[in-house]
């Protein structure tokens, strides 16, 4: 089928339902950062494959936002096509409720398919058609109707993370919850994220890409864990162990019916951030709500000592994969021909030498040259870049460890790179290493601290246009909350760095047409010294992957700066050199060698 | 009258209205920091003259509760009292809330001056005696009736800032304002903060101690202002160009009558951080409340061009008298008798000297030694310490010049002091010349940037007690909001920094018992350059003091914080010689020679 006859086969959709507007989000039921295929209705009905993106049809209209970084790509896919682009902050362009302020006729209906809407949009939708007289109808998925070969929902099976990974049963999980329920006075917690529903149980799946999660809802109550959820996915055993911590089981969308039999007065714990507004909307109006962040986030971004332990050994085992991979492509580069792609699937293989890897952590960012200016570079087929001698590689890539996730970016130059370039790797180098080098208050958060990523890039009037860090789940999502580095207020991420979260330090240099810079490693939050004026934090980075001597500019540094440096490449060393052969240990000597 | 007899009177009337509990804080009816004779209603009912603390009296007890500023000089004055200490925030001491909550008896009635009470906490009250179906009586005054000889509310005359000071005229505060109501959808703007509304009115007085302030209240409508003031406080002139501005005179306690006539479905503007419970309980409860913070807020702290022009000139007077009290100070020390009170005198004598000077600006901090030791020192006649060598003099004081506000700290070495000092006074240095070299990103809030100076002090196990700098008001509060630096976060202040704000930069190391250092300069914030990143901003130091060469201890800084040192000081040189006769200047030569 064609766009175009996909669309009008969704506008016959609409007539029938008596909508005027359509709307297609980008999302699965529980705002997912990657969906499954299931979930791929805005590229199915554009054609559109980039990760971001929201379509809106009216009768005689197809329109399509996305943001910066897909301008390109979107225009390709959707040429010949009758959906229009709309390039998202571009002077002239409608934001999408701007336009939905004059699509949505006098009187007439909005639709969209409300678990795949953020409860805050449809918040914001909810105004728009009041201004209009209009109405809602979010209970219809008409692309469903249109999509003949849709994937079915995952039925991929749950596995169990043991005790010996996850360090804290669900028994004692839930009773932290139920504290902190019992401390907000609710009797029912609803629960939409897979990651935190995951953490809760001690289980992993294959429900999305990626991320090794499950789909499924919870509602937790006092004495029982209602887990909405397809049932085939659950071998016996799983089953028999859900069964002994209370977990009752339920259909997968049955959710939706059973939120709406909450009693008048009932008081449930939900996070407004998280909930769809389908979810939302189906409450009913005089159950009290008390809407807070979900604990769970707090609690699982604090890793326990036994997580810890295993993520130390994760990122240990990444590391000496990159330090091969790094070797392989200095060696190599100029003698074979490697790709953006098969340079990604090179590291992959390190990876997978170090056992207990279950797949990569995220999707692969393989960037060559100008592509790496591009923050969130994808290589495709058509794109995949042969690496040459004279520029930057940048690898932005993890690995889902039983003993945890990584993610990790190094960037390398190829051959002998011009000054400029290596000015650029200097000075990201710099400023990761003077946040990872910082001491702090207790009670300080990543706004605070961003400044230490920010100084040696605003001192030269330069910046880079995304945060300088998050927190890193563990088996979960790559990107978790509640804290991160990023000097630009998000109410919601203002929180305190607490002892045992793990947060990523990756700042970056991105000059377009030319070369992008990154270099990442993982920091573990620490207690430090606790005397008359508190108690003092610091953070503990536990990625040892050299940062490319080659492309260092030793004039641009401090002579603390140089220290950091020579400090971090001896630690490098220390811990990478056991697990490598002698001639992989003397090739690393020189790449942590004391500038 | 005794404190006792007082406290009997008081029990008297509270029997008489039915009142089983009074609460009596330190407060006029703005939320000021500084208040009138009129409005030190708790120093009176129980002899404490600190400028914190709230006295709680029931039938049976008399209790005042104050922070650790005050447990020494609180613990002298009520001593022999009936009235019970409670040191704020000590292990085993109740919060007042807490107390409130056993002390309100079941069915019982919490009084109060609802006028003196923050409209937070009257709602905090609210639950209190809600959970104990107490209720709230709060239109009586009831220390008015106990306090005999009570000073009258002030009717100091009121003076016309010309514009050649204010740089804007109230026509144009005014249409800014209406336009940020309408904004907001308000058709009315109460407002009770007497800055903002001597802002607006280009006026100053004479009410409250140490700012220029006049009592009032306003109502901005979209064509009126309705002032609630003393008329007899206005001359003929200035009624006159208030009628101009199209201001309509009221007196001043009828605004309470007057928001209880305000209509059901009006859309009405408040900051809900500023009312006081009484005016807010008094607006109906159908009128439609924008609670938001008061735009003036941030339309005052961006000076404009005419008041920079002058900021400038009131800095560089009051930092020629610091430069000439420094000289004073080090000539004199151990020749004459010089005490913290009189050093102060003398501090302002020079102020005195450089013309057009109002007042000083605020409570003098004038302490020697340990007395140092304690941020917010205050001299008694009784504490009043004689200086000596071999220890540190700090004076944190601010003039009120006609060109504006100034608020400088300066910590002085008194002849030869020990290493440990000048170490404490070269951190407290470099902390303040860090982050005064601040370069940042538009957009990016105190809450960033307090990291340069917290990092010396961090990365020494060590802190201070309080933030970094706050706003200064021009002839309004020396405390302003809404921006400054602080790494702890409040909501309130989420605010970047904007071209043409003014803000203090005052670390410290405080010892107890033994010294305290603080340094303290004005920074005004400006625009830097614009490229392909965005704006930068920067900060102009506009306090030219030295600071202490004596106190410096140059093997601790690097080259770069040197640097930093010898460029200001050889702008302070540049500044401040052109009003100094010859033997001055080579004086200052010697104090801000290159390191």
């Amino acid at each position: 089928m064609s766009i175009a006859e996909k669309i009008a086969r969704l506008r016959e959709k609409m007539a029938e339902k008596g909508m005027d507007v359509y709307v297609i989000p980008t999302a699965d039921f529980h705002q997912s950062e990657y969906v499954g295929e299931h979930f791929k209705a805005r590229a199915y009905m554009t054609g559109f494959t980039g990760s971001a993106g929201t379509a809106v049809i009216t009768a005689s209209e197809a329109r399509l936002w996305t943001d910066g970084r897909y301008f390109i790509q979107a225009g390709k896919q959707l040429a010949g096509s009758p959906v229009e682009l709309m390039k998202m902050g571009e002077p002239g362009v409608p934001t999408l409720n701007e336009y939905l302020q004059t699509a949505v006729p006098e009187g007439g209906v909005l639709g969209f398919d409300g678990r795949v809407i953020a409860m805050g949009s449809g918040l914001e939708y909810e105004k728009i058609t009041a201004e209009k007289n209009a109405k809602i109808v979010y209970d219809y998925d008409l692309v469903d109707e249109v999509w003949e070969d849709r994937p079915v929902l995952s039925e991929e099976p749950v596995f169990a993370l043991e005790l010996k990974y996850a360090g804290e049963t669900t028994e004692s999980k839930l009773a932290r919850i139920r504290e902190y329920m019992k401390e907000c006075g609710a009797a029912k917690h609803i629960l939409t994220t897979l990651d935190d529903i995951c953490w809760i149980l001690n289980i992993r799946g294959n429900d999305v890409e990626f991320f090794p999660l499950v789909l499924s809802y919870a509602v937790i109550t006092m004495d029982s864990m209602e887990l909405y959820i397809n049932e085939k996915k659950l071998s016996a055993e799983i089953k028999e162990a859900l069964a002994k911590d209370g977990v009752v089981l339920h259909p997968y969308n049955n959710i939706y019916e059973d939120v709406k039999k909450l009693e008048d007065g009932e008081v449930i714990l939900i996070d407004p951030g998280k909930l769809n507004y389908a979810l939302y909307s189906n409450i009913p109006e005089n159950v009290v709500k008390v809407e807070k962040r979900n604990p769970e986030e707090l609690f699982k971004a604090m890793k326990n000592p036994v997580e810890i332990e295993n993520i130390r050994k994760a990122q240990i085992k990444d590391s000496v994969a990159h330090v091969r991979f790094m070797k392989w492509l200095k060696e190599n580069i100029g003698k074979q021909e490697i790709t953006e792609i098969s340079a990604s699937e090179k590291l992959d293989e390190f990876r997978v030498e170090m056992g207990n890897f279950i797949r990569p952590s995220f999707g692969p960012i393989s960037a060559l040259g100008e592509h790496a200016a591009s923050a969130h570079y994808s290589a495709t087929p058509e794109s995949n870049a042969v690496l040459h001698e004279g520029t930057m590689f940048l690898t932005d890539t993890g690995a889902g460890f039983y003993e945890g996730s990584t993610d990790i970016t190094r960037t390398y130059a190829l051959g002998e790179i011009p000054q400029y370039m290596k000015d650029d790797f200097t000075l990201v180098a710099i400023s990761n290493l003077m946040l990872a080098s910082a001491k702090f208050m207790y009670g300080c958060t990543g706004l605070t601290l961003d400044m230490l990523a920010r100084k040696p890039f605003w001192d030269r009037n330069m910046n880079f246009n995304h945060g300088t860090g998050h927190g890193v789940g563990y088996l979960l999502n790559i990107h978790e909350g509640p804290s991160g580095f990023r000097w630009q207020y998000r109410a919601h991420e203002i929180q305190p760095l607490e002892e045992g979260m793990v947060i990523t330090d990756e700042p970056g240099v991105y000059i377009e047409g030319s070369h992008g810079v990154r270099l990442e490693n993982e920091l573990l939050v620490c207690k430090g010294e606790k005397n008359e004026y508190g108690q003092f934090m610091y953070m503990d980075t536990i990625t040892y992957v050299p940062m490319d001597l080659d492309a260092i500019n030793p004039d641009m540094m401090t002579a603390e700066e140089k220290k950091l440096l020579n400090d971090y490449h001896k630690q490098v060393y220390e811990k990478v050199s056991p697990y490598l052969n002698e001639e992989e240990k003397e090739w690393l000597a020189k790449y942590t060698r004391e500038i």
